[in-house]
């Protein structure tokens, strides 16, 4: 058990392909070989059997399958989850529940949750916020071919640098002292009761890191980049 | 002035080409003829122009332009309103306050909104609930490839069918007895606190509405089709 605690958790949502990163097979790979956790949810689990992964977990009412294809999942994953239609769960707050209280993962990052059905995309980035749930948002990470998503409930935080060119904050819920320091655009503390985004930030040009306080309440975290380059001559 | 009142608005954000519906020219050149206003912000300006279409409002501040793109917009477009970086209001929010406050638009249809970067994402979905500007909310829909979405305050509305296939509604702040009558699954008044979305709704097969009532919060409401139709053997 001991072992278990310390896995991270590799989860394929159904999101079209043309979103995930160009890399998403080896990142899978990679962490299958390091021992991590592989979910498939609904469609997500044959994408990864076609990615020629065999998922430890496939969860979902797996209605958008044939029934080769579901008999595929059924005969090569070990822990199959069946989700009923008309529930108070969504398969992505089935998920979430299945990761961090059965198999106790650290953190867990989610792709092919962006892109595609807005209701979907709506369910993944705010299933989190899902009171039973919420006590993980801190190890949750949503990650798409030009976003990172993470979450950080009340807390002091040195946000890491990573290979992306901006970063936002969106206050999910009512939030108290909100402030940013040490990146381009600082933000003195704020107190707000809407969902709202401090966006188009980026780090100090000397710094690994910027200070993000919080005293209470979650925001999201969106690290981002162009994907396309535009030649910036007037600014 | 009386005119103006009942005009409606369509704008083109920078987001990718990839998530517009394919028609979009179509729909704004329609648009132009009826005598609707177009606005193109930040690089959708550039996009309309590109497209044959020139905006009446361009906004932004135009940093991802080169100096002659920006020249053919300074050139063309009447209404040109600079931004300024490390604001409080994004271009998206200062878009939303021209079209409604300035030119008294009544819908205003946003394309390009989604896609790409979420950070652009996020406040394109929920600028309008800041509180000077969500007594607009009812009036605002943004459009992509497979979504439109839309938002209702309090009140009681038949929700008219389209060409979608699924719906949700996502609270977008605390809700007061949301109930869902008429539709394939029902919601029996609900009051909630946080961001919660009931998704993969659909209208029932002999009805062209559903009847939303909410006693006060803001929802919205997405409409979804799938692009990729799967075969349905198993269900």
């Amino acid at each position: 058990m001991q072992e278990k605690r310390k896995m991270d958790a590799y989860v394929l949502l159904g999101g079209p392909k043309e979103d995930w990163p160009q890399d998403i097979k080896e990142r899978f790979v990679s962490a299958q070989k390091a021992g991590d956790l592989i979910i498939g949810v609904d469609r997500g689990a044959l994408f990864l059997l076609e990615l020629g992964i065999r998922p430890d977990v496939a969860i979902g009412d797996f209605d958008s399958l044939k029934a080769e294809e579901l008999g595929w999942v059924e005969n090569t994953v070990g822990d199959v989850r069946y989700s009923v239609p008309k529930k108070d769960w969504t398969d992505s707050e089935l998920m979430l529940a299945i990761a961090f209280k059965d198999y106790l993962v650290d953190k867990l990052f989610v792709y092919g949750a962006t892109g595609g059905r807005l209701d979907h995309a709506m369910i993944n980035f705010f299933g989190i916020l899902n009171p039973d749930l919420r006590q993980y948002a801190n190890q949750l990470y949503l990650v798409d071919k030009q976003n990172l998503l993470f979450y950080r409930s009340a807390g002091q935080y040195q946000i890491q640098k990573q290979d992306y060119d901006y970063f936002g904050v969106t206050c999910l819920t009512p939030v108290k002292n909100l402030a940013i320091t040490g990146a381009l655009y600082e933000l003195a503390p704020y107190s707000g009761d809407y969902i709202r985004s401090f966006t188009s930030n980026e780090f100090l040009p000397d710094q690994d890191t910027f200070t993000l306080k919080l005293e209470s309440g979650i925001v999201a975290i969106l690290y981002s980049k162009d994907l396309v380059r535009f030649d910036n001559v007037n600014d």
